[in-house]
């Protein structure tokens, strides 16, 4: 944990105890987050209906804890006026969880194109790239929520640095299956449906790298978003 | 506006000038960002190439924006502790950018499927249903941005409520597409584009939802994302 952080500084006040639960609220919603994505997943690659009905009905979960999240964060700025590194928690507290939350609707889509392709007995398996950028993306977001959770700021620019590869993982998926959808157009629909998915895939992996940008803001009170990775290290070593 | 609001209790000194400032740095994004989706549309519905380069070169523009109105957000929490409803404002404005960033985002991408279409001759004019759905969601956006600009409930929910059919239109412009592209395989990768585009054009209207749910909150104090429209207005009449 970074010396910078005076999380430390009032411990064991009420205030310190507020800043932790509401930490801690965000990483539970993570961890939830984290489960639904993971579940989508293997109901989209092991074709498991059941599981998919799981993860597209629980969507609501998240959200509701989105919502209790944002406004303990606001009643935090009302009552305790924050100010810098405790401010900066509550403000990537709250930017995280719009991303856990939008992380959560894309997990959903998952469930819900799952389900469909369970039902055409489809089963996505066979596409060893889409199972290659879900493990990739699953290990984007986990490292993400790891580095929030450690306030690494290490790991945070280790995880935005192999998100590289993402988007060519994400091309290539979209060319085999426009090359299948030419070979045989009665697979049109379905090869869609698994293209959406590559797409909300892709999608997650850009909101865990949006999660480590807030924890170098977080840590060093740099706003790091929309700079290059390269930038950013420099700019970090100043 | 609701008389609940004391942004002119302040009225005249710094701390307004601060608030009034940050706010019209939030609607000068939105009309850029309007700009943006609108000209991204114009590209992709006469296929000009050129504007669409435009389109997809100026997003840094919105980016930049995004930063400088968090940091001066940060900034007013840090020094004014904002309290009621000059937090929720700054709060509402925090929010309110994320999701202009993304529309950024979304128009950039019309952008640059407005290039590759415009390259392949194709000129998405003859798809009524996109050019339809164009339209609904540049409306929404501005009568989120207006609703936001005059802090004004009523259009918010109305502007919510006009969404309803936002899903049909899309889903039929994704029926229309892969009928198209199964009856001529070789129009896949077009169709595909105009697909993405469709997709983003939902998106964009998912983004104006959000920002009229926050105008709800600012003037309000409730947080009516995840509620039913139906639900949202039972609760604001109590």
């Amino acid at each position: 944990m970074d010396t910078d952080l005076n999380l430390t500084q009032h411990i064991s006040n009420r205030f310190n105890e507020e800043l932790e639960g509401v930490r801690n609220l965000a990483l539970n919603m993570g961890g939830l987050v984290e489960k639904q994505v993971s579940d989508g997943l293997k109901a989209l690659l092991k074709a498991k209906s059941k599981l998919g009905e799981k993860v597209a009905s629980s969507d609501y979960k998240v959200n509701a804890m989105e919502v209790d999240i944002d406004e303990q964060c606001t009643l935090i700025l009302a009552r305790r006026q924050p100010a810098a590194s405790d401010l900066r928690l509550v403000i990537s507290i709250i930017k995280t969880i719009t991303d856990l939350e939008r992380i959560g609707d894309e997990a959903e889509q998952l469930g819900i194109y799952a389900i469909k392709l369970a039902d055409d007995n489809i089963k996505p398996s066979q596409f060893v790239e889409l199972r290659h950028l879900g493990e990739h993306v699953k290990g984007m977001l986990h490292d993400a929520l790891d580095a929030f959770a450690r306030m690494d700021v290490g790991a945070a620019l280790a995880t935005i640095e192999s998100s590289a590869t993402l988007k060519e993982e994400y091309d290539a998926i979209s060319r085999q299956l426009i090359l299948q959808m030419m070979e045989d157009p009665r697979q049109i629909k379905n090869a869609l449906s698994v293209h959406w998915c590559a797409r909300s895939l892709e999608r997650i992996g850009d909101h865990s790298e949006n999660i480590c940008e807030y924890v170098v803001y977080l840590v060093k009170g740099r706003d790091v978003r929309h700079v290059s990775l390269d930038e950013m290290k420099a700019e970090l070593e100043e």
